[in-house]
């Protein structure tokens, strides 16, 4: 399970932050991440909310954006409490356990206690988790939420026989998939793609949610990708 | 589910019976008892932590103690986080769903924050509930414990009835995909990207082999991927 971070992104109390923390080392998990905590880093609440964690909360990586705290992950999770108009898997809570890629470095987006995750941050996710509640009060504490989360990880890693993967390629993580996007976009926009400028972020986002719902891609796939577009953005013969 | 009520014993933390009663909410569960709170009743920090589990607040029943708030219940878990010394059945939270009883009225206490529950007070239950933790650090969060309880109730009840998320996307064919593998390998292929005549045939499988990945592609995505390979493949303006 130490290959599994949690990220709490921009979360708005301290008190919360604690808390999952306390969450997260009652189910064994201890990578936690914090990008861009409304109210500063160091912060005591967070400290003493965190009760018999304070370790993770000492340890705990902190960020001033997303892709940054990404960047060596290779499948990440958006978790999110309702569907959204978005063309991405997702998997519900009581399936998580048996999702997760055993040998990757995996992460788990939280966002803020008011509004969650925006579009444009699930777009970074491979897949959208979404708790099992009731539909009529969809809107958990986001320290219940990691609580939940982590409970059914750790009960699915005591309990399961992990699948293995046949495919023992070295992933494509983060850092490597950005340069690889921010190439693609670069090339379009030279190739005047984009024509509608408002619309440009959007598409951006729509182009991310395709490649990554692209499961398992390895480095050398992604070189292959990415030679394709040179290819394809250079002058023909 | 209505036959399922949740009780806290001596309760000390007003913010506590609101996450609490948030928790329940979220998990369908709706009658919460609460016996003898260390600061009274009604509580104001109960009420801002609730949330949109107000009517929950509102509708608890208090008692000042234990016997009372158990006797109309036919069934009662104690809720501990380490076995005791006691000669009683357990069942670990995995297992809570298919152990209630379906027709009978149940009860689950919660203990007081600092200590639990105590032997008196565990001696009033028929089976003692145990949320499976890393033994390393086992002490919740009292809402965390609500939470993770309330969320197996819910999750053993209502097997992955969330297919509603399911995409409704009309999804690309192999016609359709066809199509685009043909252009893209045409346009790859005036781009000189098929250096090596005998590999030509190997790399193509590749790159299939990266687009078949792609779960769920609809027919609008795809559209958009061939109009990235257009616009790289023109002359650059």
């Amino acid at each position: 399970m130490n290959n599994i971070s949690i990220i709490l992104v921009n979360p708005q109390m301290g008190e919360n932050i604690g808390a999952s923390a306390r969450a997260m080392k009652n189910f064994g998990l201890k990578d936690l991440r914090i990008v861009a905590p409304r109210d500063g880093w160091p912060n005591e609440k967070a400290r003493n909310m965190s009760v018999g964690a304070l370790d993770l909360i000492e340890a705990a990586k902190l960020y001033d954006n997303l892709p940054a705290a990404l960047g060596d992950l290779e499948y990440v999770y958006a978790t999110t409490a309702s569907s959204r108009d978005m063309n991405k898997n997702y998997v519900l809570s009581r399936g998580l356990s048996a999702d997760i890629p055993p040998t990757s470095n995996v992460g788990i987006m939280f966002g803020r206690e008011n509004c969650g995750l925006n579009n444009a941050e699930i777009s970074y996710a491979n897949k959208i988790l979404t708790i099992d509640t009731d539909l009529n009060f969809t809107s958990l504490n986001i320290a219940h939420a990691v609580a939940v989360v982590c409970y059914e990880i750790w009960s699915g890693y005591n309990k399961q026989v992990r699948r293995d993967l046949c495919n023992k390629q070295e992933l494509a993580n983060a850092n490597q998939m950005e340069y690889f996007y921010n190439y693609l976009f670069a090339e379009l926009e030279q190739h005047d793609f984009f024509r509608v400028p408002e619309k440009k972020e959007q598409m951006q986002q729509k182009i991310r949610n395709i490649f990554t719902r692209i499961e398992g891609l390895s480095s050398a796939e992604l070189q292959i990708l990415m030679g394709t577009i040179k290819a394809l953005s250079k002058q023909k013969e």
